[in-house]
C-alpha cells in the first residue's frame, strides 16, 4: 500500500472516531435530563446538526422545541420539532443574527422546571451571536483580531464583551429555567468558558484582560465598543450544568491507531498544538528531515489548533498551510507525506478539510511556477495544493474537534 | 538531583562533545598537508582561536604564518606565527574588514606548492570580510535582511555578492596555492557553499537566487550593489579541498546521551530546526503538555538554529525567545523544563549563551510585571530572564555548531 492509501485510512478512522453522535447519546445519560416541564434544544456550531440529531434520536417527542444554527450546507435534512437555520463562519452574517434572535425569543418566560439543552460545538461563536454594537462595528473588530494573528482566546475575551448571548449571557436569558449544557470541545484543554465563547458558562476573562489585548495590538474600537469593554461578564451561574464531550485527544490517539495498524510506529507529539501553522509545518518538516535513516515507519502526530498570521489576501487555511510550509522542508525525501486537516472537514474560508505534501510536492509546484515562500507570504495555499493534488476533501464531517497533524515517514 | 541540576549537566556534557579540538586534529590527519612549501593558516569564526589552536599543537613550526579572526574576548591567548584579530559579530565593523585585508595580504605572491590551509566555522560570514560596496550600505542591507526574517541563507546569498572574498573568491585569490579547508559546520545540512557564506567552495547560488530575495523582501539597494548582484560568482574550484568536521547532530547526540544517564527516555525529534524561534518554543511546550501524565522522565531534544522576527528593540536572541515563549506554555506544569542554547555561547548580542524556564517561570515573570507576549512582541527576552534567573551563562565555548533546545519532563 502507497503512503498516500495510508494517509487517507489514518484520516478516514480520525475523522470517524472523533463523530459526536455516541459521544452525545452517553452524555445524555449522565446528565439526566428531567421528566418534568418543557425541554427546549438550542444546538449551534459546526456540529450541531449531528448534535441534534443524536439528542432527537435520543429523547423523542420528549423535546419541545429545538433550533440548529450550523454553517452553511451543514444541515443535513429537516428534525422533527427543530427549526434549522444555517450562517456565517468564521464572519458572522445576517443569518447568525436572526437566528440567535429566534434562539433568545425561544428562551423566554420559561419556568423554575422547565430545561433548556445546550448543544454547543466549534465554530459557535460566529454563528451564535446577537451583537450589542452594530454588526458593521463587530464584524471590523473581528477582521483586526484575524489580521494580527490574535488568537482564539483573545479574540473570544473581547466578542463576549460586545455579545448579549456570550460569557454566560444567554445563560441568564434562560433563568429561571434550568440549563444544561453538552460541549464538543474544539479548544485544546477545553476551557469551557471560550467553546463558541462560552454562552452558558462564568466567564473568566476580565475587563483588564480585554484593555490589555486592544493595547496589544493596537485596535481601534468606537467609544461605545470600548464601555462595554468596561463592563463585567457574568462570574457565577449556579442553575447551569455542563459537560464536555470529544476532544482532540480522541482525534489524535485514533490516527495514531490507524497509523499503529499500518505498521507505522505512533508517537503522538501533542494534543494542544496552537503555535503559527507554517511554522508548525517547518517544524513537522525538520522532524522529518532527522528521520530518514529510520529502518521502520514512523508516525509523528500532532492535534490542536495552529493560528494564521495574515500576511496576505489570498485563499487558504490552517491545514494547508502545515502542509505547504512542510512541503519546502521534506522536499525530496522518499516516502514521506505530512498531512494536516481540520476534524470539521473546513480549513479556513475553504472548501477543503487540509492540505497534504510529500517529498515530490515542492518540484511539482516549482515545474507550475509557484514559491513556496511566496504563497504563505500571500496566504494563498488553496490553489497552489489544488495544482498538485495536495487538498484533503471530505465535505463537512459532522464533528469540530480541531485538527490533527500527521507526519508519516514510510519503510519497509 | 533536581530537574535543574539535570539540566546543568546536559548543556555541560553537549558543549563538551562539541568541542573542535579533537575533530579538528582528526580532520588534520584526513587531510595530509604536504611536506613541500609554505603553509598559511586562515582562521576564522566563533571557533577560530581554538581550531587554529588545535593546528598549532599538531603542525608546530611547520606552520609558515597564521592568522586568526574571531569574536571579541574569544582569542585565550597568543599562538607562535600567528596574528590574532577580534572583530564584530554578527554585524562586521572596522576591525572585521582590517583583519580581512591582512588575510588576503598573507596569501599574495604563493607558488603552487604552497597551501593555504582554512580554518572555518560558524560567524564567519560576519568575521571573515571585504565589501566591494561601503561597510554602510552592507551594514544597511544586512540590517534590512534581520529585520525582515530572512534565513542565513538568504542573507548569504546576497551577501556573498557584495564581497570580495565570500562565494568562494577568496580561494581564487590563493591560487595558484593549493586550498584545504576544514570547516566546522553551523548550518543544517552542512551546505559548504554557505558556512562563512563558502570563502573557499563554489556558490551554488544565482543571481536569479539574489534578485527572488530582494523582490521577496522588497529591499533597498544602491545601484553599484545591484550590479554585483547581477555578477555570477566560481562554480568550479579545483584545486580546492574540503572536510566537514563537527556538527550539530553531534551536539544533540551528546544531549541524549546525557539526558539517559541520568533517566530520561531522550528523543531527538531533529537536528535541523529552522523556524521561528518564539514558534518553536510554543510547539515543545504543547509537546510538554501532552506528556504530563507519563509515568517516565522524558527528553525531547531538537537540533538547529531558529530565526527571530524582528518585531521590537529589545535585547535577547533565538535561544531566549524559545525558553520564554515555552515558559507560557508550561506555565503551572511540574518537574518541566525547557532550556535552549546556542553552542557557541552567545545567543543573539548577548553575553548569554541561551534560555531556560520551568513551570514556575512564567507565575515568576508575571509577579515581576513582566507579560511574556509582550517581552516576545519587543524582543526583549534577556532582561525578563534575567530577573528570574532563566539565563544560561558559559561563556565563549570555543566552539559553533547550532543550537540545541531541550524540554525535561522529571517523573519518579
Amino acid at each position: 500500500m502507497s503512503i498516500h492509501q495510508d494517509a487517507k485510512q489514518i484520516i478516514d478512522a480520525a475523522l470517524l472516531a472523533a463523530q459526536p453522535d455516541s459521544a452525545v447519546q452517553k452524555a445524555l445519560l449522565e446528565m439526566k435530563i428531567t421528566e418534568k416541564g418543557r425541554l427546549l434544544v438550542v444546538s449551534f456550531g459546526k456540529a450541531a446538526w449531528q448534535m441534534a440529531k443524536a439528542v432527537s434520536d435520543a429523547l423523542g417527542d420528549r423535546i419541545s422545541q429545538g433550533i440548529v444554527i450550523t454553517k452553511y450546507d451543514h444541515v443535513m435534512h429537516e428534525l422533527p420539532r427543530f427549526m434549522m437555520w444555517e450562517a456565517g463562519h468564521p464572519i458572522p452574517d445576517d443569518n447568525s443574527f436572526k437566528a440567535t434572535a429566534e434562539a433568545v425569543q425561544m428562551v423566554q418566560g420559561l419556568k423554575k422546571e422547565d430545561t433548556v439543552l445546550l448543544l454547543i460545538s466549534g465554530g459557535g461563536s460566529a454563528l451564535f451571536e446577537q451583537p450589542l454594537i452594530k454588526p458593521e462595528e463587530l464584524k471590523d473588530i473581528t477582521d483586526q483580531l484575524l489580521r494580527v494573528g490574535a488568537d482564539i482566546t483573545e479574540i473570544n475575551t473581547l466578542r463576549k464583551r460586545l455579545s448579549a448571548v456570550k460569557g454566560g449571557k444567554f445563560a441568564q436569558t434562560c433563568q429561571p429555567a434550568q440549563v444544561v449544557s453538552i460541549i464538543l470541545s474544539d479548544i485544546i484543554g477545553d476551557p469551557l468558558d471560550m467553546i463558541a465563547s462560552g454562552p452558558a458558562y462564568p466567564d473568566s476573562s476580565t475587563c483588564e484582560d480585554a484593555l490589555r489585548i486592544i493595547n496589544k495590538y493596537h485596535l481601534t474600537l468606537s467609544s461605545a465598543a470600548m464601555d462595554l469593554m468596561r463592563q463585567e461578564t457574568p462570574k457565577d451561574l449556579p442553575f447551569v450544568t455542563s459537560l464536555v464531550t470529544g476532544s482532540v485527544s480522541k482525534l489524535c490517539d485514533a490516527a495514531a491507531q490507524q497509523a499503529k495498524k499500518l505498521g507505522y510506529t505512533p508517537h503522538i507529539l501533542t494534543a494542544s498544538l496552537a503555535c503559527e501553522a507554517k511554522e508548525a509545518g517547518r517544524f513537522l518538516g525538520a522532524i522529518a528531515q532527522y528521520h530518514q535513516n529510520s529502518n521502520h515507519s514512523l508516525a509523528f502526530i500532532a492535534g490542536g489548533e495552529t493560528v494564521v498570521r495574515l500576511t496576505g489576501k489570498g485563499k487558504g487555511g490552517r491545514n494547508q498551510e502545515i502542509a505547504l510550509s512542510a512541503a519546502k522542508e521534506i522536499r525530496g525525501l522518499r516516502d514521506t507525506l505530512v498531512f494536516s486537516l481540520g476534524s470539521d472537514g473546513t480549513d479556513g474560508p475553504t472548501d477543503a478539510a487540509g492540505g497534504l505534501a510529500d517529498g515530490q510536492t515542492a518540484d511539482a509546484l516549482s515545474a507550475l511556477g509557484y514559491y513556496i515562500d511566496e504563497i504563505l507570504q500571500a496566504n494563498d495555499s488553496y490553489p497552489a495544493l489544488k495544482s498538485v493534488d495536495g487538498l484533503i476533501m471530505t465535505g463537512p464531517t459532522g464533528t469540530n474537534v480541531n485538527d490533527v497533524s500527521v507526519l508519516l515517514i514510510k519503510r519497509s
